[in-house]
């Protein structure tokens, strides 16, 4: 069968197969592609994939396709995917599933990107659960190969490690439908792959200065004094906080939702709003889309939503714009009008894996013509689109919290996070999420000792969202981290200590918020992921291709998180020279090198020559100090450091309205010094000094 | 949409829902149901589902069901089950699977069954990986009821527990076919519902007596001198065997297979049949039906096999007359001649869950017609047809192993194994296996301490078939159960009292082979499975809903098996009188002890006023002294024992050549009499005496 191919912007090409299904990634997004940026990353080359490597044919079953995979190619991306990272060998199906406890392909937000070491991405346009054999599989008429021996004599105990070698394709199945289109992005690096995707995505997001601050979330049950009165603590004990969260017990009913304030435990709800921002503090609320009949949109809702209730709620089509104009219209005029700044939006994803199966069946179909299982899909993102639209009509960032996301999600505000807990998965989010225009945090609820603790803090610190959802214990958890301790107000003997230790953590996150925003500024700008894996940067060194627990924060830090139950770790350096952040050490790249760091440092290095500048520590991103810039120069300082201006706040600065500042290194003057361009005239970093290192 | 029913057979319902497709099970079935059989149980009533019951609607996506389900039901079967026991509340997809971590419904033998503690049954004819909702999903149109309380303020800490209640139906989804046909198998007990799928499916298979005894498998590596010197190892250290296994080392290429004897290993095979022969053993090969290039008959397979290898070797389609031919004519003359008694089929399912995927995708296609899906579906339960046509042609009966199984397979002298090896889901899968037709082995392969070795031990006496599966140690686990040490040939300092604990272990099999072959002959003759849940005997009682780690063997003994890591465990006895099977100590049913069993005593429980038949001990079933039987009368003895006289080899019992033997409490003579009915000539057993109890 014929494969068409089209130019569909610069270093996009699709692929068309078949006859594509109408409810797809592409037809349902709701933003656009970033084609100048696109145009402006130079020389896309030809596709990657010629359409003579490509073979498909259909039948009862779906579209089953083949792309061809060098035997040297490492795959990545496939969305969040905590259970595993490198998918070469593997199969994978691309389910919404919220507990996997396999590396199966199940996720929060399975996305059909994929980007090969090889230098290119695919995306499969499909709101199909599709399935992936990554040189896992071998057709028959492919001809035989040397790796026939006798395995049984190679055997000596346990299971032996099955392989399929001489497979030369990437297998796909995309199910039910009789066709797709598969979009090819080019590099000429695989870094220049995702950089394209999330371009074609929309770029990355237009995040608010106060989002990368800190963010704490009440407990479930706490009333608005209770809520007034963790504000006041926070602020007491000096640890930094910008956002504060509330649980369900904000609304009359939850699980489904009446999306009405619970007027008992919130009496003022404006009140407490305008309180909170008077001390430097936005509110996000806690919700989720399935509709109780109590809501005063259910009848609405009613011939709008699917044939499956969740929870007893209605489970509204967002792919219907009616549909979300009378979710947000709600929502605007219930809780944004009364000051919440953003959401978190829970439950929009499903579980096959906890004892009780819940959400929408992948059987339910909706009044679009959607089934369940496409549904499921496109089901996170439109309620992304749904609630944000909602202060894009105000001129207004917002930064967001969800469960569920896929295909084209980068221009999204919204960050992943998971009921989850497990550290190691946790960390391995982080660069999971970024092959494929995702954002995840590894959020702190609990901690098992003090090493966790501080272990889990370090990890959000360094991650895109700094957030500690307390939403199952009362007080802070450097108060107390042991659950039911917390629960019945018995502080630890050392919470004194674990809250100074604590706030030392967070308050580097607040030391990196200028960093932080030019690496999301630079998302947006030309794709590039802010936190991304070490095999996106070094492709080339194979030492990368498995690096899952370390990880680039911007273009000068690699990161490289600890777990409490290991007090000492490998971090392996690529190429290049190196630094300590903290002592200044040099080390020699390219290789692995032990350590036993303190539990109050993180490993982090950063890469010799770098201008890092690092904010005036202040109770919250809005406080004007935080633009007062200390520059930390290691070494020569040879690689300045890049910022952007602008007010943080309006959507002003997609249009332009921003300045691009340079610090370097004066080596006449012997200092870093700061060069601005542009005409945005509000506040504006001031360089208030140096400090060498090395 | 109209639903049309046919009454099949007695006792079981044809619902015709859409157009079904023509790859289906009841279409590929090589058996045929027992008509007589079902005719003999009795009043089947009508209908328990009528059609105005059933919901269903087709779309792209396949076939959406709705069948009714009353709030008390709890739902067993689905087949092989390991990681979880009653289905109510939770959604299985049937994916043929060998490593699940989850409970999916992924598993070695799926099965399309499903049984109602409301004393019905319901088979899906698909080969499709169809999913089921067990109450777990709910229409909007059910209605609101009262379940609607505010769950955040419920919820303290951890996740809540989601629950979906006022669910009235089993919502079931068969993907790509535009309809299907449903049977529904009448009561008016669950266990008469089993009984009527067994039936249906051809009863149980008639097993020789000697595939009763104890297996053990020689390593891997064997050689045809090393296998000999295993087996005179056995008969010198007095552990009883019927039959030794090979394992891959027998063949000239495995992984895929040639299938062809490795003349340097085994040098001799006929000789080696013979000699094992004339010591009583029988001889089991392992093999997978993956065929190399190297194969006699790769050429002939090469157009009656799918499309995509594995291993490098073709997957027969043995859907196809021709090919099971070709398959079963070379394993006649190469194997069977050579005295092969049959095969141990291994890898014909299939693994998503391990590192790297392995089998054939479910986009194969086969020159059948069928994907790979649905061949998945059937490869297993054809394999076993293709191999044990070579024995029924020779009027020989066999027992084998096997890893993969599905609907209507009851008859097939098959035992499902697993390369996992957790303990309690080994013994989960003994009652597991009895709601859907399959028979399963705990085997044991290693052991990590002599609690371990001995529990394991009683595991696999106490289950369908006796396997100490020794193939990755090179002498039996009782000398050493360490793996290193065990391949080193150091022997453990307690090899000798190991060895003479095993021995006492397996001599319990040996003594309950007669208790075995009349309860695998009910199985035959009425359907009954010989290895069930409590579940199936006591429907009513709650308390056994949920018990996966207690079972029935044959109708008068319970078995509670012991894992290692806990020595002590509850044992609940369902409503009646038990005796304790060792002490004879009176138990009131109804309850639950506690017990602390020492480690080389499993919990055996009778029922009260059993008749219970022991066998002399002899070092393999064949032994004439094997029929001398000893009543072991529990109580007043009003239980009396059913046993079944036969050849025990040929297939001759099957028409009727066999005698039906009561042993009876004659309380005149204060002794255990026995009584026979039936023609059958051959050998007999002999009562010499009784042994009272309680």
């Amino acid at each position: 069968m014929t494969v068409l191919s089209s130019l569909v912007a610069p270093g996009v090409w699709k692929l068309r197969l078949g006859e594509p299904e109408a409810a797809v990634p592409s037809a349902l997004r709701q933003t656009n592609p970033s084609l100048d940026a696109l145009s402006a990353l130079g020389d896309p080359g030809s596709c990657p994939i010629s359409t003579d490597q490509v073979g498909f044919d259909v039948s009862a079953r779906g579209v089953r396709v083949f792309l061809p995979l060098g035997d040297e190619e490492q795959i990545y991306g496939l969305g969040l995917q905590l259970r595993g990272f490198n998918h070469r060998g593997g199969k994978r199906t691309l389910r919404v599933n919220s507990d996997p406890t396999v590396f199966l392909g199940d996720s929060h937000a399975p996305v059909p990107f994929y980007v090969s070491t090889a230098g290119y991405g695919v995306l499969v346009d499909t709101a199909r659960y599709l399935s992936y054999y990554f040189g896992a599989t071998r057709l028959v008429s492919a001809g035989t190969d040397q790796q026939d021996e006798n395995r049984a004599l190679t055997v000596s105990a346990g299971i032996p490690e099955y392989f399929t070698s001489g497979s030369q394709s990437a297998e796909i199945e995309v199910p039910v439908a009789q066709g797709v289109d598969i979009y090819v992005f080019s590099g000429p690096t695989a870094l220049d792959a995702v950089r394209r995707y999330n371009l074609y995505s929309g770029g990355g997001p237009l995040v608010p200065r106060w989002g990368l601050g800190v963010w704490y979330r009440a407990h479930g049950k706490s009333t608005q004094a209770e809520v007034e009165a963790l504000a006041s603590d926070l602020r007491e004990t000096g640890v930094p906080c910008d956002v504060i969260g509330l649980e369900p017990g904000w609304q009359t009913r939850t699980y489904s939702n009446s999306h009405v304030w619970n007027k008992t435990a919130f009496p003022n709800p404006k009140g407490l709003a305008d309180g909170l921002a008077s001390s430097g503090f936005r509110l996000n609320n806690w919700t989720h889309a399935f509709t109780h009949p109590e809501s005063p949109i259910y009848e609405d809702l009613v011939p709008l939503s699917g044939d499956h209730e969740v929870w007893h709620g209605l489970v509204p089509d967002f792919t219907i714009q009616k549909t979300r104009d009378i979710y947000s219209d709600f929502h605007a005029k219930t809780h944004v009008d009364a000051g919440v700044s953003g959401y978190k939006l829970d439950e929009c994803d499903s579980s096959d894996f906890l004892k009780a199966y819940w959400s929408f069946p992948e059987t339910s179909r909706f009044p679009s013509g959607l089934d369940g299982e496409q549904y499921h899909s496109v089901f996170g993102l439109l309620y992304q689109e749904t609630i944000h639209s909602i202060f894009q009509k105000r001129d207004q960032r917002a930064y967001h919290l969800v469960r569920n996301s896929h295909a084209f999600a980068a221009s999204y505000p919204f960050v992943l996070y998971s009921d989850l807990y497990d550290h190691d998965e946790f960390i391995r989010g982080v660069p999971s999420a970024g092959f494929s225009g995702l954002l995840w945090t590894p959020e702190l609820r609990h901690a098992v000792s003090r090493e966790d603790l501080l272990r889990r803090l370090q990890s959000i610190v360094f991650s895109p969202m700094a957030h500690v959802n307390a939403w199952y214990i009362k007080n802070p958890p450097w108060k107390q981290y042991n659950v039911d301790s917390n629960n019945s107000g018995s502080f630890s003997p050392e919470a004194e200590e674990l809250t100074s230790e604590a706030r030392d953590i967070l308050e580097w996150r607040m030391r990196f918020v200028p960093y932080l925003y030019a690496a999301f500024t630079r998302y947006r700008l030309d794709g590039t992921p802010p936190f991304r894996a070490l095999a996106l940067d070094w492709p080339g060194d194979e030492r990368t291709h498995s690096i899952d627990d370390e990880y680039m924060m911007g273009d000068r830090l690699l990161v490289a998180p600890m777990v409490a139950s290991r007090p000492e770790r490998d971090v392996y350096l690529p190429v290049g020279a190196w630094r300590d952040f903290w002592t200044g050490d040099l080390f020699e790249g390219g290789a692995s090198y032990h350590v036993a760091p303190d539990v109050t440092r993180i490993p982090l290095y950063v890469k010799e020559g770098s201008i890092v500048p690092l904010a005036r520590v202040t109770p919250h991103s809005g406080d004007p100090a935080a633009l007062r810039l200390t520059a930390r120069v290691f070494g020569d300082g040879h690689l300045a450091a890049e910022l952007w201006e602008d007010d943080g706040l309006t959507l002003a600065a997609g249009q332009g309205d921003a300045n691009r500042v340079t610090i370097s290194w004066d080596a006449t003057r012997a200092e870093a010094v700061l060069a601005r361009e542009g005409a945005h005239a509000g506040d504006r970093y001031d360089l208030i000094g140096t400090e060498r290192v090395g």
